[in-house]
């Protein structure tokens, strides 16, 4: 039986936590969180403890799920965890990816310990598909989708403004760049063109729609590439109708041969539950982490770096027999 | 530059001459057939030699990419060949896949030499799609679509019949059987439920309709299990209408999380031209075997076996920056 623990007990956690009830070969030791560990419940009636009683688990847990808060909380502490535990992360700030890769892999590599990062689906199963696509298509166009579905990022963002209570935002495809791409065409054009944003925003007593809405639809990084719409709604509509946790996407590329033959990939997703669905495939990383340091090989490392079948329960026979 | 060689120049063998014009870091130094050298020309001027000849080229050949003849000579000259060199491959002889591995790995590993086999877009990206799927999401149905395309084996099999003088058989979807398992649904369906069989065929003068049909319908391992259709046209409609390269298919797997989330994972294919396209995955895979054999790793590897990002000509650092 793999050994694995769980840092971080919001969404991500919890998905990971019920992922893991889904496979034979792996159980879950501990939940870690930074909260008091009595205020927390595991979903599945898995041990809680607080973060500083990781350490003397060194002994009894093989790999451990890092589904710890903000992206600059998982920076900070990735040394830290490793060195003493083999992780598996879906760090997801693009922009730091190659930063986040150089601290845990310096940390790791001193440890002899693993880092499994950016492996959820988008960074993850995303990032092979484009990959694997420009590799096998060279002449050609990519072009990635992403939902309808909450983005997380966005979300906090809207958080942070002054005067609301509450908020939801979420990424919208432009559907007429999807189906012109979905038919092979290859248009020019960036992320921002491709997608819309939907904001659903409860606000406090007396806090002033407008001013909320400028502050939303101009914040840069955020929302002012793209074109952003903002619906004011109240807590009982927001209770009711904006807690969906469902996502989808699609990684598209639209080529040619030398000769100018046409060539179509898609790879796509859609999940009920974007936490415990990312959770699977964290759960599944386990494995890989586990196998990377069994066979003495050690460092931070994404799902191009790795054979896929270390992410499988079966045997090379098996998958030869199976899948090939 | 990485210098392959070209083993057979069929259709797949000119779609790898193609494929290799589109890489920069890739070059051909020949193409070797079992015809008389002088009867093949190659479509991108490359030179071309006879079979015997390749022992010579030994010292100047990186990677052969195998595009020889049928399953039964594959598999005869496997050992042969990775004698001198390193090998490249699509063989889909999906039943007969664990024995040539083992064939191929046995010779590769005694000669210190690579072979990467079953390495086009079924067996090969649709093998690495059917896995990494039942790895992230276990609690799934997976079905796989092919077409509507020709099918090589199948459309060989009926020219074999006596009276037939041209063919092509193609494998169609159930149309009922893709819309359900595209909306989610989980089917208990074998493959002969997913597709069926359109066989155009040309007859010698005088030969029987009636007697070839039952023949082609009949057969087994071909065309029993399926719904099949015959279709008997005239030499001219045959190449006027039936010479069409094109290929499609699908990979689908729809399942649940540990709580009953619903999720579909999709991985899709159209191309223009089968071999080209098939080409162009072959030659990325020339880089892969050229690293492994770097890396003092021999024996005979699948896509499953290997990291992806050793199809690449990026490096770690761009793969970071640009596909995760």
């Amino acid at each position: 039986m793999l050994r694995v623990g769980i840092v971080g007990y919001g969404n991500l956690g919890r998905g990971t936590d019920i992922a893991i009830k889904s496979r034979k070969d792996i159980r879950c030791v501990g939940i870690f969180t930074r909260r008091r560990a009595e205020s927390v419940r595991s979903i599945t009636g898995v041990p809680v403890y607080g973060i500083a009683e990781l350490p003397r688990f060194e002994k009894q847990i093989d790999v451990l799920i890092n589904c710890g808060g903000s992206a600059g909380d998982m920076e900070e502490n990735i040394p830290l965890l490793l060195e003493r535990f083999n992780t598996v992360d879906s760090f997801d700030t693009h922009a730091k990816i190659p930063e986040y890769f150089k601290r845990a892999n310096v940390a790791a590599e001193k440890n002899r310990t693993v880092c499994i990062y950016s492996a959820g689906w988008d960074p993850g199963l995303f990032s092979i598909a484009r990959l694997i696509f420009d590799c096998v298509l060279p002449n050609g166009c990519s072009y990635t989708f992403w939902g309808k579905g909450v983005s997380q990022g966005h979300t906090n963002a809207i958080k942070r403004i002054d005067g609301v209570k509450n908020a939801t935002a979420y990424t919208v495809p432009d559907a007429d760049a999807l189906r012109l791409i979905s038919q092979g065409k290859t248009p020019k054009l960036k992320a921002e063109n491709l997608h819309s944003r939907e904001c659903y925003v409860v606000i406090e007593n007396g806090a002033n729609e407008n001013i909320i809405r400028d502050k939303i639809v101009n914040m840069p990084n955020y929302f002012s590439d793209y074109k952003t719409d903002v619906f004011f709604i109240s807590e009982a509509e927001f209770e009711n109708n904006y807690g969906n946790p469902s996502h989808c996407g699609k990684v598209i590329r639209n080529g040619k041969t030398f000769l100018e033959s046409k060539v179509s990939l898609g790879f796509s997703l859609k999940t009920a539950s974007n936490p415990e669905f990312t959770g699977e495939i964290l759960v599944s990383c386990a494995r890989a982490a586990d196998r990377l340091v069994k066979s003495g090989i050690y460092g931070a490392f994404n799902l191009a770096d790795i054979p896929l079948k270390y992410l499988s329960d079966k045997t090379d026979d098996e998958i030869r027999k199976e899948f090939l």
